[in-house]
């Protein structure tokens, strides 16, 4: 056994052993040392850098690590064997997605806003915004000599009274404690109930000077990223708000990978506890601190993700997922409770996920839609939900149609290689003189920070602005010479954003043509994806009214730029509407209201889903789209570049 | 620390360390060395004797310790205290509570009669044998391109199609496998179902080869001893049988001093992990293994026992149960699933318990009374259960009268010196030749085996046989000299029925005339209690038809002498019948019967509970009770001593 040492740039050391011959990036993912893996370890992403800083590695040398950069050190940890006592270096870059986890300052969170949208617009629509969780007032008799009537009964009879109702039922975990509390409340109590049309479930009970408080936990599982609020059951407050990256990232960028890796020995587990134990749970404590409720105050919880992400979630095979037929476990279900799925909250909480749809449109999707309104209007109407998988549903009020396509992890920092999500650090707008090819950017956090790397609204810019400043080609190569703009031996092109001295990284922070590359395919995955709807169809783009862009890209996306570089169709810029996380709001609506959750039941039965792999035309659309703007430029009209 | 060795007549030895100080029987406790401690540890009961083989205990003499016991080391292990390493020997007898945890051989097991018997019983009065678990074969379409629906949709839609109901519930236990067990079986599975009329509740998953088998867990959880069934839901047949001391039995002998234990610090979890993981669970395996059936197998369970025990198997504060006004935290409830309780059965087995009727009237008198069958006879009978309490009930098919006395352990050989329960090397039966006053007995086990204590039936006959042979007076002292004949130097007597030579015994396996006392008081409440009840009523014995005895007491009762002693009634002796554990067999009859478990909730719902200690008249009646038959002899006049 060898002792291996992971240092951080925190000045953090995590040290385990390890059997001679041990791949450092398993050392790392058994040790839960976060090192990002988009690939899953096969040495295609060159994300894992870890930077030798003593003892020996058997490492040999990748495209991903220069020779320069090879002598200094760096080592790609997926084609690492442990031969020695090593300590390598994790810098903040390979483990940017496990960001800190942190509940958000809620008065200056620009996403709060787009809460009260949804709310307002939901009320708009004629949906209620009301659930079935309640706090009703109960005075009961004390026992006597000559009431002897049991606990548990006096408690039900008080309830169905207060509740006008003739079922109630009382769970365990309430009766477990019920002799006590009575008697401390001296048979005066507030409980916390459900109330459904056939029964009364009583899921806690308090005195009567307690500040009873009925939380509800909304979840958004992304591939990448996952989001979490609490909420105030009874009024639709945010209680508080953290993300953080999906703990099971270090088991491959994709959901594909991330399956793959589940049907391993053990796999299922690891998979569910990555995202529960080490994501979810960890963001629930941090949230709890932050608004001073107990993790048994929450009463109930929704989950909006993805197919896989719901059934790795679940802790369900999704094998069937990749394989044809492709045939999902489930698209809802009523079975879920916290105590099942070990989430710490009160044990029967009922976990409602958004329904899927398809097995590669999800319940982030279904529940998106609900919040994207584009089902109650009768003009034509796109939702796009760029995630690690791109989404699209088109329609109105009369259909509604959905199509997936794999974009990667592109638009959230992945298969970047200074690539990283839309946190401190992150470049998020840019903009580039044609003339001195200098850059100017804007990055995220507190003023004077520093650039880290490169979140997706941030790449649509810089990509934008270099085919705009005529220094890329159509096809992203570079056609300009200038101090930032350099070639490796094997002639790679890259874009320096920012020098290592000008940067909070251990190295340069720039775009190379991998990258661009890497990015033209997910966006024409995306125009290829709305193109081939449309004309499936018989729509053309001039009949689509508006187009309602979610996900994890940031607030920040130019959409001037994302029509530049042919990601979106060329029309009207008004047209455009960035949601923010709209599977995040939408199972917030689904939590806060019962007429929301059911009309998501109903969009999902109602969506036709369109695959698109077996559709003929959409490779030869993709094919196309993979240019600056596009292969076909009359598509863009409005996309011009400087003329020098 | 010193070390504590704490060495079985087996060979086995159990080493601990315990503090300087601590006391011996605690440190027993917490090392789970059943010792048995009737009195909880108060120097009451004498039953905690060990013996000292090395090292030193500080340990003061007590009554229950002759001289010569003391100088040849024996102690009582709830006045002991380490002060030193030390081994102490305990014998068989201090734990013999803690039987044999064996299955049953079912070939020969007089009660399986008894079950037949409960079956035909049922059946004649109308109680249909039919519960709701069923297994329904449903084969479905393999999924293909064309035919895309989600695995538990599929599974959904043809088990509604099979059972003709439209609502299916699939619990997350089932979801969680069912992807690979659909595959696994090509579709075509046998499914172990539930079905209510308001939804059918699927448990399982087998493939249509599989050997399908739908178990049931009854449990009779006694004061003193647990006994337990598996059955198959489907038929009724019992696949396996067992029985163990109740594991709670270290924590005191009766109900009151396991509630006080039980309010010490962890003290409730405590209690409950003696009778479910230490106890029930146990048995469970036990007989798992006897009958071939994996412990997921078992899908539903039936418990049986006083309101107190119900309490604490379900970690529910039991205190207000013993402080006026004695109120219960439920009399019945459908919120207990094997889950919640770390039962080692399917976690989705739904446990019903038997209805409790009053704080001292539990579910294993309601569940008895639906196999004496009293409810459903125009003639007034008795049943009484002889068990730690006694419980009585009175009545025929137009009313039911219940009350409960506190007998004490007496009957399951509890409070005796020689006691035990009605295992291996108990004496069941006794008579003694009046000139030679030599006794005859019968004792449990194989041929050749010998006297290692006396059981509840063996203390009857003997106490009855002593009173008739005029070798004790109707206060239960020694009136005649003789070899086996002693009195210590407190002047109290004994008589030895087996010397230790001859026994499978440290010491003389004995009858004292503490223990006889002891017993005349449990015969006494019995009786008093049965006349106070009836006189309540304006009834008087001779208006009794029938009597059914029921309890651990075992089937070697003998009716004639329990009359002798003046325990039972002085009525015709072919009015007695000894019905075996009813609380077991009623709980099997309620897993068996959704009848007969409806049959259970009404007969609780209308039985009217009597409180004795608030009855005028019971404390002198049971004051005339403690003589041999009675004070008032008329009251038994077959009742004759020999002429001597």
């Amino acid at each position: 056994m060898f002792k291996v040492t992971f240092k951080f740039e925190s000045g953090e050391d995590i040290i385990v052993f390890a059997a001679s011959g041990e791949n450092l990036l398993e050392v790392a993912r058994k040790t839960n040392v976060a090192i990002d893996a988009p690939c899953s370890g096969n040495a295609a992403c060159g994300k894992c850098r870890v930077k030798l800083m003593g003892g020996q590695l058997e490492s040999p040398k990748t495209r991903h690590i220069s020779d320069e950069e090879y002598a200094d050190g760096w080592r790609l940890a997926c084609v690492s064997k442990v031969i020695a006592d090593v300590e390598v270096l994790v810098p903040d870059i390979a483990s940017a997605y496990k960001s800190r986890m942190k509940a958000a300052d809620l008065s200056s969170d620009e996403e709060l806003r787009i809460f009260e949208e949804v709310k307002n617009r939901m009320e708009e629509s004629g949906i209620a915004l009301k659930n079935s969780l309640e706090v009703v007032q109960v005075e009961m008799d004390v026992p006597s000599l000559d009431d002897t009537m049991p606990d548990v009964e006096r408690l039900e009879r008080a309830v169905a009274a207060a509740t006008g109702t003739s079922k109630v039922r009382v769970p365990y975990s309430v009766l477990r404690t019920l002799p006590d509390k009575l008697r401390e409340a001296d048979f005066r109590v507030q409980c916390v109930v459900r109330r459904t049309p056939k029964d009364v479930f009583v899921y806690d009970v308090y005195s009567m000077d307690a500040n009873v408080r009925a939380g509800g936990l909304v979840v958004d599982i992304g591939t990448t990223t996952v989001s979490a609020l609490i909420i105030n059951m009874l009024n639709g407050e945010i209680l508080a708000k953290a993300t953080a990256g999906n703990g099971q990232i270090r088991f491959g960028a994709d959901v594909i990978n991330r399956i793959i890796e589940s049907r391993k020995e053990g796999g299922q587990k690891k998979l569910q506890d990555a995202v529960i134990k080490e994501t979810i749970n960890p963001l629930i404590h941090t949230m709890c601190e932050f608004c001073g409720l107990e993790p048994e105050q929450i009463y109930r919880m929704c989950v909006a993700a993805n197919t896989t992400m719901n059934h790795l979630f679940a802790g369900i095979n999704a094998d069937p997922l990749r394989m044809e037929p492709y045939i999902p476990a489930f698209f809802k279900s009523n079975a879920f409770f916290a105590n099942d799925l070990d989430i710490d909250i009160n044990p029967d909480a009922h976990i409602i996920i958004a329904p899927n749809t398809g097995s590669y449109v999800g319940g982030d999707i279904t529940a998106g839609t609900l919040v994207s309104q584009i089902w109650n209007r009768p003009e034509f109407s796109i939702f796009i939900d760029l995630g690690t998988n791109g989404e699209i549903v088109f329609g109105n009020s009369d259909f509604l149609m959905s199509c997936a396509c794999s974009a990667g992890p592109a638009f959230e920092g992945g298969d970047i290689s200074c690539g990283m999500r839309a946190t401190d650090g992150a470049i998020e707008a840019c903009t580039i003189d044609p003339e001195s090819m200098e850059p100017s950017f804007s990055i995220i956090g507190e003023k004077g920070q520093k650039a880290v790397g490169i979140c997706g609204s941030g790449i649509i810019d810089v990509i934008s602005e270099l085919f705009r400043c005529n220094m890329i080609s159509p096809k992203g190569k570079f056609i300009r010479e200038g101090t930032r703009i350099r070639h490796d031996k094997y002639g790679m092109g890259s874009y320096v954003l920012a020098f290592k001295e000008d940067a909070d990284s251990v190295k340069d922070v720039e775009i190379t043509e991998v990258d661009i590359d890497n990015f033209i395919r997910a966006k024409g995955a995306i125009f290829s994806a709305i193109l081939t709807m449309l004309s499936s169809l018989d729509f053309d783009i001039s009949m689509v009214d508006d187009v309602y862009v979610a996900g994890g890209i940031g607030s920040g996306i130019n959409m001037k730029n994302a029509v530049g570089i042919g990601m979106f169709p060329d029309i009207p810029l008004d047209k455009f509407h960035y949601i923010g996380n709209s599977s995040l709001a939408g199972a917030y609506a689904m939590l806060l209201s019962g007429e929301a959750e059911r009309k998501v039941y109903e969009l999902a039965q109602n969506m036709t889903y369109m695959e698109l792999s077996t559709t003929p035309g959409y490779m030869d659309e993709f094919v196309a789209a993979c240019f600056i703007p596009h292969t076909d430029t009359s598509l863009f009209p409005s996309v011009t570049q400087v003329n020098l």
